[in-house]
């Protein structure tokens, strides 16, 4: 009985190079639609119960971001439920850089991605029960180019319009468990966060902006090729509906507060990108969310403040980006989360590195954070 | 807000003719690739909670069985969980054949299909979990046309070969519910029917025959067109891979016992089709057929022999058909298993009709079945 | 870290005679009130985990089913829900019969007992839960000697009175899980055999018929002492006001089929017991006994017919026991069901022996048995 | 069918005074041993579906917190999982002061009690669980009057030792719920705050100080009618063993921090108490116990400081409570803390009150505020 490798399956991305042996497989990443970006991976093996498999994933100096090797490690499941770490080795000098990975699989199927992976069927069970919870509804905002919803689940009675919306970037899934977090912790009765917060905003919550480059296994863009998080400014039917659809039903509600979802490939940290250089600061407005971002650092251990993004120059920032966008349009506190792919080098858990269960973790604590920000935002 | 209709997602199928308002649609079925069948749908209605909603296929008396409309009643869910029936009436006359359904819905999602579906993910799921059981592997025997694995499972300690097969055609979802049902019993260590089982038998498990069908929202046929149930006799890789996949791994173990798992669009009733009319009929054989299924109605009283298939003449059995094929190839018993789409007429429950539930229960009784049948394969 | 024992808790019931050491204890196992009966036993072992732990059990060759112990396996259980079997040995000549039970917990605290508990706390979630299921009532028949609520559930639409009741002998553990699993499949709206039976009969099920005797750790009597499957022909308010509350409901509703659910300490086997020797026997009374049997056997392979109790000789029934005075007080189809303590023979497992769920699996075959024959009942 | 009511069962507490009709019933609560405290009821009601039921428990102005009754609303269940609140008045004017609670059962079987009860059971259930986690270890510290084992759990690898420990007075079961929601948390690895605590810390963790007082159904005493908050200067086996056992086992492990969880019958709000009025006021100490206090608040939001008990005068503190004893004792940080029977009045939820799932919530910010405090502590 052979062993084999497939992905043809909902998020799926690998192709094989090479079979060497049973046990010695060569493969790549399939790039995204543009032909620019790669790095999420997601495939099964199987026939491989008991022996010592080697699959080398080679031509990685060459995808989105190389320096998201070093330090990770490659996460595998047998009951697509519970998701650990697999020894996993990176060497930028072997044929154009390469990611090892060494199991043993303990079943005949083994799963295989780069970070656990929220397939849409998940996403529709969770927008599916959540519109069922009391006080939340649901709508659809646009389709995709491929003609998947953009759903939209709405929860709240207070004044203040909050949007959080995530998976820009298909392949940053940890911002779907985040979302999954803080939706089960907003119809939590007995999390008080949550009840502070419905009770003084209406909440509008994305949990997937890009289904398509999701099911087809995508790094960063969608159907055409996009990076939604580039097409803020001016977003095109053609090119970005699923932004344009999102950024018109924002001008409708108004926005005081955004967050934007997103893993980072290649810090080991959870911090808050900002919109510093965005040409019209109103006053306060920076203060607010080095407030929120403070009181995001006391409640969740895991986040931080020492390290992220360098902050863009005055007027320089870059308005395709929603944060930005979303400041400069609304005058608003707009945050970009990045969650690692990596450990949480805070607080490191090797036999998981960063997980679902710590995203959604971290989802509670920025409700909290949100809960104390919002007296200031009315 | 208004209302819409999705059904990009797995094993979606509808297209809208005409919205005629925001609470009247009138819909169409897809046809399978070939353009010869259709009948199954899969949808999402958005955006109508407590609105009356009336929902028309028109077209149906060329569907695939334009007798299954009569007494049959759409299946709805709010939470993807729980399937019930909504109020549903066939009108012949109208529009070439109309299914009309009315729905209030109470939640902002409503999801409508033809009967409970049965995904990939969760068959992905599914067999991965099983495959982690006490005594069972799994395997790999061949792939799809659209590189989709067709996925094995196997389990039991006797020398009997037994097969049981699923979803040849796709749309019959209660086929891998009932696989769902006899997997669970098959691992239950409390199921004394289930260790008979496996103490007298080697069982050979394909839950899904025709994944590609499956996730494309057809009926009865792969992406090549092909009804895989017409293929055995003579099985091509470019039309039906899946079909010679699975009939060569048979050929490997041999065939005592094979059963081939379907839904019947018509009849209101379980029952055996078997294969009365293959050229060469061995002593016993269709004797041990009829005590299988005297046994069956024995333990489900859900199942009945009153009701079924006219059998094929002697010697005009269709050896395309698998059950005819195994049965003159193996000299074996061999049996297909139809379940209704409609309400079980022995046992009525017009809040579910037939359902994923019965389904499973039904996969026991067939165990049980099955364990007072294996002395006599020996 | 001292080793300790206690049984200081719901059914519990050792008591230490000398430890030995940190490892090996002698016990004995406390009598019931009246001082006559003894074999239930229920102990909580603390820190021992790693350790290699001998408990000896002596003086069991005056309890009440000396023949109980050989072939017989002590139950154990780290987190209370899976119970597995501890080596066990049976020495008659060692201490006046003792037991030696040897086990190195994986846990700090390992739970020991003579069958899987059912506690009090148990039932009441389980009468409680059951309640609220459509188309079940409850009622409180009357009180034990304790004042515990003698509970009963009801469902059944149909003209037929069925009685099915279960832990007279407290001990018998596995009576309530199976009064458990019936329950839950007569509240299963895919159980085809409960939907039959709920057509054709009212059941009045008794759960817990000695609610003292299981909270004090008894094997057979009630706090009085009394025996209660030997008070049913004169049952008095004062000794056995359990029996003459259930006893006086009976009469209110009449009873077509009664079924007593228990326990056999000493034979490796489920069998039935029947009513051969009432004085009045009907026509047609013990053939419709007989048919039942014979349908039990045939829906349950671990159910069988060859080994059981000799049937009393014409007129010399014990008729303080309820089947026997059911039998003679209605004219009805009464009966006695047996589980093994020890494992089923049939179908051994010896890493369980006999078990809560292969009880539950029983019931569920007892309820399409009772569907067989129900029509005769009529 | 006659409305029944019976307490014989874990924490059962009701007399009957007298039933005026099946729908109007008088009742009084029995007090502890001693003679001296009664506040806690716990009863089912049965066969009262339907029907709109009084019931009045009168005598309570004798009751130990008579100031608890204004405000309150009694918690009922059908289910035992789900205790929400039943419309309660309170009028100290007559009989005594009388409690009435006004109910139409939706089932047959309705649990009435003073706040959503623990039982033993589900005491052994959770110690068996959490003794079973990685890096969990249990022991027994002695025993209670009645012979009931006092179980610790301990977890961690850091050097300060923490003991947390709860129901002293056993009436106040939020105090065991807020328990094991703190074990979940500690044993939850994607809990930042545990992971931190359980490195820098040994905690010690007795759910249940009291289980002869919770079995019976007591308010505030053990079996001799000792307060065992009041016996903390000089525990004596005879009357307090509970307490000798735990505070034995601190003097080995030495406490740096300690807190006792307890719930309060009056206030609706979450408090701590201190140790203002020891004799030996260490540097630091009690600026630590107000850091400890400000960073719960900050994380709890139904967690405040704004009221709660006076502090006792300098030199004053009762040193039989264990709060002040630990404090004096061991120079540590001690704390005990309350949680209101009532509703939180930071943030009412009148549907249930305060609830067994937001004790849950409380622990885990507990964890976080005790997080924030250990650095301080080594």
């Amino acid at each position: 009985m052979p062993v084999s490798i497939s992905s043809a399956f909902d998020s799926g991305n690998i192709e094989v190079v090479r079979k060497a042996s049973e046990t010695d497989w060569v493969l790549r990443i399939a790039k995204d639609a543009g032909g620019r970006f790669f790095q999420w991976f997601h495939f099964r093996l199987a026939g491989a119960r008991g022996l010592p498999v080697v699959l080398r994933i080679v031509g990685l100096n060459g995808s989105a971001y190389p320096e998201g090797w070093p330090g990770y490690a490659a996460r595998i499941s047998a009951d697509r439920i519970r998701w650990t770490t697999a020894e996993t080795h990176f060497e930028k000098g072997s044929d154009d850089g390469t990611l090892t990975i060494r199991v043993t699989p303990a079943s005949d199927f083994l799963w295989i991605a780069y970070f656990a992976p929220y397939p849409l069927e998940r996403h529709f069970d969770l927008v599916s029960r959540m519109a069922l919870k009391p006080g939340f509804s649901a709508r659809v905002l646009g389709l995709s180019l491929d003609g998947r919803p953009i759903d939209l689940l709405e929860v709240g009675d207070g004044p203040c319009p909050v949007w959080i919306y995530a998976r820009q970037h298909p392949g940053e899934t940890m911002a779907e468990w985040f979302m999954e977090g803080l939706l089960e912790a907003l119809a939590d009765p007995a999390c008080a966060s949550a009840r502070l917060v419905r009770r003084a905003a209406r909440l509008h919550l994305v949990p997937n902006m890009n289904p398509d480059g999701a099911f087809r296994g995508y790094l960063r863009t969608n159907a055409a090729g996009a990076n939604l998080n580039r097409e803020w400014a001016d977003p095109s039917p053609e090119r970005a509906p699923e932004v344009l659809a999102v950024r018109r039903a924002m001008d409708e509600t108004g926005v005081a507060f955004a967050l934007d979802v997103h893993g980072d490939e290649s810090l080991p940290h959870n911090f808050i990108a900002g919109f510093e250089g965005i040409p019209t600061l109103r006053p306060g407005q920076l203060e607010r969310l080095h407030r929120f971002t403070e009181r995001l650092a006391l409640h969740a251990p895991e986040f931080q403040t020492a390290v992220g993004y360098p902050p863009s120059l005055p007027g320089k920032a870059n308005l395709g980006m929603s944060t930005n966008q979303l400041a400069e349009r609304f005058g608003c506190v707009a945050a970009t989360l990045e969650m690692p792919f990596k450990d949480c080098a805070e607080l490191p858990a090797p036999e998981t590195q960063w997980s679902p269960a710590r995203a959604k973790a971290l989802a509670r604590s920025t409700l909290a954070a949100l809960a104390d920000l919002l007296p200031e935002l009315r």
